[in-house]
């Protein structure tokens, strides 16, 4: 038992749990193997109809930045990567409360660099995320940015956490309806990751950056949840910021509901709309 | 000359210009007939390709409320029902200051009225409109539900102009960068409809309306305009309210873009995107 663990001993009852009810099988046209990226282990998912000359996807999870891995979410990105027909490496960053930020910026980061490094044309290169995975996605690209880097050629995240101050005005007005969350768990998550270190860091909270220069954005939402208005403002800002952004908010759909992909429609339509994106991004340029 | 042209007499040389600046010929294969809709004059477009079972469109036009016609709009609305193939019809509605609020939205209200009377299903029925026309079409839907009548299948809107209030944070900090408007500007257009109306009308300002059981919204907006903020906040509060909405921000793009068809690829991606968006759902029901 490591310091850290000691100190939080319900986190792994807790990742236990969330992996459980979250993980679901890869599909069977797309393969894995493990990989490691920028110093992490990774997961690598290759399509079987996927077209090398569209490049590649990096993917980061969920999970309040307290849970998950690719493990819990191979069945997503194995989706998403079929219908898009990408290779995509899904990174497994360091979690709090064992690694507080920016700790995951840093893994977001240096998987990014990694794959620059390995020959990636940023053309032919994607993010996505989604729930906290979705804010590290953003801020990955702020990072990347900071550090002179060129930006990919395109970013989708589907619920993304991007405001760990909590100021939006569904973290109250969804709270009774969102079958996720409640504000207490989403603040316990903030806690855990950032410790007493400043919520307003452009690098915690995307949503309160200047989003100048990013790459086309698909942001995803549904109306069921307390983080509608971490969707609602991070596409305004990077409108606002000159960047080609789409939103799409699902009526009646709960947090990162293209988790349920076969078994509710709008999971389905979701991650094929975010998949025509990708795909359309990462053509455009050749 | 009438007591309302005497009252305003900049206003008919400001609609002459308005009307020399933005009137385009109606594209070659779509043919157009004048008529008349819920007692107001109309122009209709009949695209060569139109598919019968692909229902109709209402079209709101933009100018503030004062200015434009659907001839001055006749090649973007023709463009609009061309790509889409969906039988077009553009409502001239009476203008301000002669026709003050609430005259657009009654007359906005008696066409779709007529088109449900004439048999129309309301699932093969869509809205459409940019900048102010924008704004009626959201208000006329509003009205609608007000009266009882059922929702179409969809509504998209260009550069609405939802807040006559101008609360919006792009009022300001946009005017520096919008070549088309200024403040001072919207404030006229916002004075000539409303008079001394309170200005936070829900079928004034739909912003700021409960926009509840409004249907499937489409919401495009350049990111160069004082009016970004009625768009991003439309499709925030839609989102909010349930409703199935997509917002679309187009990077250092002008109020109402999508005029440039032809000249600007942004316009015809855009053009492109609501034809999708309106024949998509139109296709659904059936």
């Amino acid at each position: 038992m490591t310091r850290e663990q000691r100190h939080h001993p319900g986190t792994q009852t807790e990742r236990r749990g969330f992996a459980e009810v979250m993980t679901r099988p890869v599909p069977d046209d797309v393969t894995t193997r493990t990989t490691t990226l920028g110093g992490r282990p990774a997961l690598e998912f290759v399509p079987a109809a996927a077209d090398a000359r569209r490049g590649r996807l990096l993917y980061l999870h969920g999970g309040g930045y307290v849970l998950g891995s690719p493990h819990t979410h191979a069945g997503l990105v194995g989706e998403l990567a079929r219908r898009a027909r990408i290779r995509t490496t899904s990174l497994e960053y360091r979690l709090a409360p064992e690694h507080p930020f920016p700790a995951a910026v840093e893994d977001g980061l240096a998987a990014y660099r990694a794959l620059l490094d390995g020959g990636t044309d940023p053309r032919e290169l994607a993010l996505a995320g989604d729930s906290a995975g979705g804010g590290l996605a953003i801020a990955t690209l702020l990072a990347a940015r900071e550090a002179g880097l060129p930006q990919p050629a395109a970013v989708a995240v589907m619920s993304p956490w991007t405001d760990l101050t909590l100021s939006g005005d569904s973290i109250s007005s969804k709270e009774e309806i969102d079958p996720v969350f409640t504000a207490d768990r989403v603040r316990t998550f903030a806690d855990r990751y950032l410790g007493d270190r400043d919520r307003t860091h452009p690098l915690a909270s995307p949503v309160l950056a200047d989003l100048t220069g990013l790459p086309p954005m698909l942001v995803q939402v549904g109306s069921y949840e307390m983080l509608l208005d971490d969707a609602v403002r991070l596409a305004g800002r990077a409108g606002a910021a000159d960047v080609d952004v789409t939103l799409q908010v699902w009526p009646r759909a709960p947090h990162v509901f293209q988790h349920q992909y076969g078994h509710l429609d709008a999971a389905d339509a979701a991650l094929d709309r975010a998949a025509r994106f990708l795909a359309a991004r990462l053509e455009a340029p050749r």
